[in-house]
This record gives structure tokens, C-alpha cells and sequence, in this order.
């Protein structure tokens, strides 16, 4: 076998209307199948939260895009993204062979986080990341076993925090990239980075640093675009080989970032 | 490093009324942290199901004292279990220095199990038990990782299914005690086996089999208590070194059971 280090560990990250969708999601799964090992998978499961918070009489509250994390909502995301999604991914992998291990960045200490403080916004139970335990993620990895991982971190004095999902996926990455090359795959409902986001047909094959700000200028690129690629240009200045964000569940495609 | 099969592996199963109230899950965490690795938590959480359940507007029914797991009381037992029950405890184990690893019986393949049967009595989507991944769970406490486990299996054909936590407790002892010795320990809302239900004074300080017949036959035990023990004597026949029912945090005392 060959050792971790020496092999490519290919990160996707998915979320949004795909987690949605049986089908969308069992294409997904098929595709990420079809990646060798060793790999990672980060969920979101955000539109899943909202709805069960509004069974649950939970109101969901947003900043920035960012959700505002009470004790009631704290306990939705731990419900739906450690849960729900979580363990339902791992069960439909299993059933294809891929040996997967749900995990929430509480589980091994894999991911400690900060809460963040309550100035200027108080966002409740939201963690910033400060510490990957890359060393545990590759020991995973070296026995081939691929984590999924849900955007849960936690303080290590006992609680769990809802962390942007994006951001875990490109932490990890960023961690796994001082031990290993790391490609980076953003799964997204769209088929990349659109010069002009009412036309498909606008895909740009790559994107980097120098036209981002220019399409930030001229606000083609904005709102909630702006913290996804901040995350994926953060990713290749910590080292990550390649970062691509794609429509294509073949996780191919879309468009390639660069610096 | 001694090695896993050099040394006893405790199994401690929890659940009921002391999931439901903080200061007895820290009484209960603080005794499972000063037993010595390796070690394995399974844990319930049918009371915050059946709540989480009700505030969903999901009904509750129960025959015999097991829970009828429809499909969205799968998805309840699945957040609850898999997600807000475990994923507290772990990191609530994590702030204790404990290398906790939440898993369910679909991550890593870890217990297999055949949907029951829907003659005479259709459960929905309950699960026996027909594989538990000893080598897994070995190759885990090895690296000194201490698995919780939530009362979650699943088909190998993608769906999760429900099932008791005494069961999975025992299954997993009975399988590790194939590659080491095995104590396993249930952690009770009362003191113990008791000659009488209603005196907590009249603790059975051991219980063998003969007894166990005679309580049988004269009611002194009865409804629930009648799974768990066989339970504890099924354990005891396939080869569990000692079987423990006990009230204590400290999990000692309490009743040994004995073939």
C-alpha cells in the first residue's frame, strides 16, 4: 500500500439544494465514489435545519447569510448536520462500499474551534476554526477509511459550535495540505463561477486573483460568492494543489481558481 | 504499549431518565473517564426521541416497550441518537480528556443488521443485529480511541435502522470478547437487580441463572427487566467475562450477574 503521504487527498465539499434532492444526492454519492482514495467529504445540510427548525417552532435567523446560533438552533444543527445528513451519507456510501465515517469536528478533536465574540454581531453558538488535527484525518485516511464530516466544531470545554461549512472544507484542506497534496472540489448548484450569474452559459473555465477583484469591482461576483471564494483563494495561499468549484457531480469541470 | 487483546475492555451501556438531566450525564461521564482505556460507551435516548418526537407532531407508539419506527420516526431517532444525543456526549467526553469517537452502526460498517421481519408485529424500521465489525472497533481502541455508540444500525442497502441499545451494548461485547476479555457494565436508574421492584433495600448483590428463573415464575421480575437480563446472559454464554447491572456513577456495586 502506498503510505498517505505520497497520494493525492482529493476534499469535496457539497451543501444546499443538493442535499435536498434523493436523486441530486445519489448522483453525488456516485461521483464521489468514483474518486480514488484517499478522500474527504464536507456536508452543509443548511435548507434541512431551516425546515425542521420551523417544525420545531425554531426561528431561523440570518446575518450576512450567516446563521444566527441560539441554544434551540444549536441543538437543530447538532440534530440535522451531525443526524439527519450525516448518517444518512455514510449509510448510502456504505451501500456502495465506500467505507465511510460520519464526523463532526467534536469526534477525535478533529476540529477545535473559538466561539466567536458576541461584537459587533452575536451570532450565539458559532465556532471560527483554530486547530485541524490533521494527524488524526491522515491516520483515517492511511487505514482507507474517508470521512464525512458535518459543519459542527467544537470548544473543546464541551460544546458543540455550528460552523460555515465552506469553511470547514477548506480548513481541512488547508490542514491535509501540510501533510499531502490536497485538491479541493467546491460542489455547487451551479456549473462554476458565471461571469454574469443570470446566464449558465457565462461559466469562467478559471478565475484568478487579479479578475476576482475586478469582478467584485464591477459586483458581478458579490454576496454570498464573495466569503466562497475568499475561502477557496485563502486555500491555495496555505498550499492546497488545486481548488475547483463545479456543477458537475462527475467532479469535474467548472471553473479552476487560481492565484 | 500493551497491546488491545493484552488487556479488558469495558462496555458500558446508559440511557433513560440520566440522559435527560445534565448533572447525572456528568456524574455518569465522570465515572466512565476514570475507568482505564480500552473502553466503549452505548447509549439510549429514547425519552429526548419521544420528545423531540411529540414537538414534531410525529406519534410515539410502543409495543412491549419497543418503539414502532416509522419513517419519520427514524428520521427523529436518527437526529436524536445519531446526532443531538451522541454528539454531546462526545464532546462533552472530549472536554474530559477522552478521545471520544461518536459512530452509529452504518459508520465504518460497524454493526450490520436485516430489517425485522413485519410478521406478527410490523416495527418499521427496527434492526437485529447480524454483523458487529470487531476488527474495526479492535484496530479503534488500538489507537486508543474511545467509541460511543449510538443505538443505530444499518442494512448495508443504505437505510438506517433502530435498534435497542442493550442489544447493540451486548452485541458489541460478545464480539470484541472474541479478541479480548470483555466487561460489560449496565448503568441502571436503579441500584441494581432488586427482589422487589419497589425496594430499592432489597438489591440482589448476584443473580444466577436459577435465581433469575425463580423471580421469573413468581413475577418479581418482570416487563422490562426480562430483556435485559437475557441480555446479560446471552453475553455471559458467548463469552463476556463478567456482566455487571449496576445504578452506581462510579459503575461499580450493583448486581453481578453469573451464569
Amino acid at each position: 500500500m502506498k503510505t498517505f503521504s505520497s497520494r493525492t487527498v482529493t476534499v469535496v465539499k457539497t451543501g444546499g439544494a443538493i442535499l435536498e434532492d434523493q436523486k441530486q444526492i445519489a448522483q453525488l454519492l456516485d461521483g464521489f465514489c468514483r474518486l480514488s482514495n484517499p478522500k474527504v467529504l464536507v456536508h452543509g445540510g443548511g435548507r434541512t435545519a431551516t425546515r425542521i427548525a420551523t417544525q420545531l417552532g425554531v426561528e431561523s435567523r440570518m446575518i450576512d447569510g450567516r446563521r444566527i446560533t441560539g441554544k434551540e438552533m444549536l441543538d437543530v444543527v447538532t440534530m440535522v448536520y451531525g443526524g439527519l445528513t450525516n448518517k444518512n451519507l455514510v449509510a448510502a456510501l456504505q451501500a456502495r462500499q465506500c467505507n465511510a465515517l460520519g464526523l463532526t469536528g467534536a469526534d477525535l478533536n478533529l476540529i477545535a474551534a473559538r466561539r466567536r465574540p458576541p461584537v459587533p454581531v452575536d451570532y450565539g453558538f458559532v465556532g471560527d476554526v483554530e486547530a485541524v488535527n490533521a494527524g488524526m484525518l491522515a491516520a483515517l485516511l492511511e487505514m482507507e477509511i474517508v470521512p464525512i464530516i458535518a459543519p459542527l466544531t467544537h470548544d473543546n470545554q464541551g460544546a458543540l459550535l455550528n460552523t460555515n461549512a465552506d469553511t470547514i472544507a477548506s480548513s481541512v484542506a488547508c490542514a491535509l495540505a501540510r501533510l499531502a497534496m490536497v485538491n479541493l472540489i467546491f460542489l455547487f448548484e451551479k456549473p462554476g463561477v458565471l461571469a454574469d450569474a443570470t446566464d449558465e452559459g457565462s461559466l469562467l473555465p478559471s478565475l484568478n486573483n487579479s479578475l476576482y477583484q475586478e469582478l467584485k469591482v464591477s459586483k458581478q461576483v458579490h454576496s454570498g460568492m464573495i466569503p466562497k471564494l475568499d475561502n477557496c483563494f485563502n486555500a491555495l495561499r496555505a498550499g492546497v494543489n488545486s481548488v475547483r468549484i463545479t456543477g458537475s457531480f462527475e467532479l469535474t469541470g467548472g471553473t479552476t481558481i487560481r492565484l
